[in-house]
């Protein structure tokens, strides 16, 4: 009863979901076995398929298909973070709380205080462009990281949940620094009560999601076993998982922050190991959208360097990328009072997405940035994307 | 490096997944419980979620949130279709082939007939309408059927192989039935050459695709299981569903017959059990997105009697319901050779679906159909869904 006249060919999409599978799992395979982990294989699979090279992959969110892998590469980082979620212990993570309050403050301060001096002292320009520049440094992107240590099998170390739980305070911030420069953008102004009700908003929903949460789900999800219905158990799971990642997106956080705290809270309930059993399939079909889809973003015409306009682009993204790698590796070194693998902790932190092209794009569209620093942010975010595999399996390796 | 300026709001999309996940359990274990396929709860929490009720579910493929469940609902059935061929055994199979191709004939002849003469007789008009009428009377949409079975465990039984048999012929006598009217509806003439062709190249891609599938699928899937790459197997799985499908649509077959073949042809490898395992949970997650958006697209509208102008299409669209009733069940009962419920394997063919429906939309947009009897059709493809699901198991139960 569906199905008439589309304007989506939905074999098409078929052939694009093929060929997203299987190159995410070819190059998957490959990276692994000259040991690297399999994510870098996904994001290189995309970055060929993407629209600068052979153009299999749509990435723009205009474009029909385009819109479509947009929306299951967010289900499935979604998912992702669910899983991470669902095998982290909250009592351990409350144990690292104050390292990973250390490492996202550091990790937002630093970068964008770099990021504005940098503009401040080099272009000699102090307003807006150099806070926007600041700005787009600060916020990590955490899918990248939690799958890398998935992958390699780090994802229960004390390094892991300070990585996590730094992200998720570092995506609250992000939500603050946003309103921030929304304002400035909109009315050069900065609503303080504003800023601070939608903080207050932020944590209340985290509070109430996790109070409400852990003391309900266990007696739901009891309810839920004893229906009859064919799949209620992966079902329910990924239902809890959405609701909570479309609320966190309601009071301004990134989506992924509500489908962790899902996770969380269903890693309390009797049928856990279910859950864990049947969401890894969905998850195994889901994510490689993402980083394909993520690689597929990156532009590879910009990178070369023997078009004389890119010359000035790529040196600026260069010292950009440099300042932010420093300033996240920094945020590692800042709990000073516990030891762990600090260089791995601040490089867990290093991926930039989705935050910071938000700020970028703002300033772009208030035209506060030019398209050349647009571009130059953007060979940061690309760059941070993509070192940071292969170098935090190193960095955990060496620790053990 | 994706999400920047979206047309498409990710977490709304994140919502309408999570009411569609959450009604479609709901109202499928209520109407277990109340004795009925789970499939019908589906159904009707789609109807109730549709645009002429609650308007939560999109099924408009021009709107971006309607063309994102659509392809997510084609994904559903063509998982599904892909799990039946797993669990159908092919040596079963041929041996209702000729029961198979008897019913798909029958039951695409008479309720063409039926159709044709009802409207030459009743409507006087001989011509290109009475034509559209009884093709669109002709296709059976097998998910429905397929999903009853599956749901009261009567899949294995001879009946659902010589139903799902007759469902793929009849869907290459449809394939043949599209290219005459379209030839009739743009030029008003038949290319006996070019339909030969169609069903010349839908055949050879059936036996190609068969014949080198059993082929090459043992030792590919021994390749696949050595890789060490994270769920490499439900990945490999559903692409290769997903590549027939997509290539079944190429050849003018429907998506679903390309992912049935790949599971027909997947049942014969070493690592069935682990890709039946596997698939389920994925199954679980998209199908409802089909059922839902099935039930969604009814329109209650036009059901409505006390509306005046709905009365003559609800007499009209009763008399085609009837007619495409009696063609279907009178094809059950084409098979005198052999001992079986003939009558439950007939209803298993009246569902009408997407098949159906092109047509009817080709008559409209050609001309040739009124708009009073394009919505007379609609109730035709609605009450033939929705009387399936309950009738096909108290069919099946009597025959125990």
């Amino acid at each position: 009863m569906e199905g008439t006249a589309h304007l989506v060919d939905v074999a098409h999409f078929f052939y694009i979901l093929f060929v997203v599978l299987v190159a995410a799992k070819l190059a998957g395979e490959l990276f692994e076995r000259i040991g690297q982990p399999a994510v870098l294989g996904e994001l290189v699979a995309g970055v060929v398929l993407g629209s600068s090279m052979l153009g299999v992959v749509p990435v723009d969110p205009g474009d029909p298909y385009g819109s479509i892998v947009h929306v299951m590469a967010e289900i499935g980082v979604a998912i992702l973070l669910f899983e991470i979620g669902l095998e982290t212990d909250l009592r351990e993570m409350f144990k690292v709380g104050s390292a990973a309050f250390m490492v996202a403050v550091v990790g937002v301060v630093l970068p964008f205080a770099f990021g504005y001096l940098f503009w401040r002292m080099y272009m000699n320009d102090a307003g807006l462009v150099a806070i926007f520049v600041g700005a787009t440094l600060t916020a990590t992107s955490v899918g990248i990281t939690a799958r890398v240590l998935a992958d390699i099998g780090k994802i229960h170390t004390s390094e892991a949940r300070i990585i996590i739980g730094a992200a998720v305070i570092d995506d609250i911030l992000g939500l603050l620094i946003l309103a921030t420069v929304e304002g400035l953008a909109e009315t050069g102004q900065v609503s303080v009560t504003g800023v601070l009700k939608l903080f207050g908003l932020a944590l209340g929903f985290l509070a109430a999601a996790m109070g409400v949460g852990l003391l309900t789900a266990r007696p739901l999800f009891e309810l839920v076993n004893r229906m009859r219905v064919r799949g209620i158990i992966v079902t329910a799971a990924l239902a809890f998982a959405l609701l909570l990642a479309y609320m966190a997106d309601g009071v301004g956080l990134a989506p992924i922050v509500g489908s962790f705290a899902a996770g969380l809270i269903l890693s309390r309930t009797n049928q856990f190991d279910a859950i864990v059993e049947q969401i890894k399939p969905v998850a195994n079909v889901f994510t490689p959208l993402f980083f394909v889809s993520v690689g597929a973003a990156v532009d590879v015409t910009i990178l070369d360097p023997r078009d004389p306009t890119n010359r000035d682009i790529l040196i600026l993204g260069g010292a950009l990328f440099v300042i932010a790698v420093l300033g996240k590796i920094a945020a590692g070194f800042g709990v000073f009072w516990r030891k762990m693998n600090r260089l791995a902790v601040g490089m867990g932190m290093v991926p930039r997405g989705e935050v910071g092209l938000i700020f970028a794009q703002l300033g772009l569209l208030a035209g506060i940035l030019s398209r050349d620093v647009f571009s130059a942010l953007l060979i940061m975010v690309m760059g941070t994307t993509l070192m940071t595999p292969p170098l935090l399996k190193i960095l955990f390796q060496r620790s053990e």
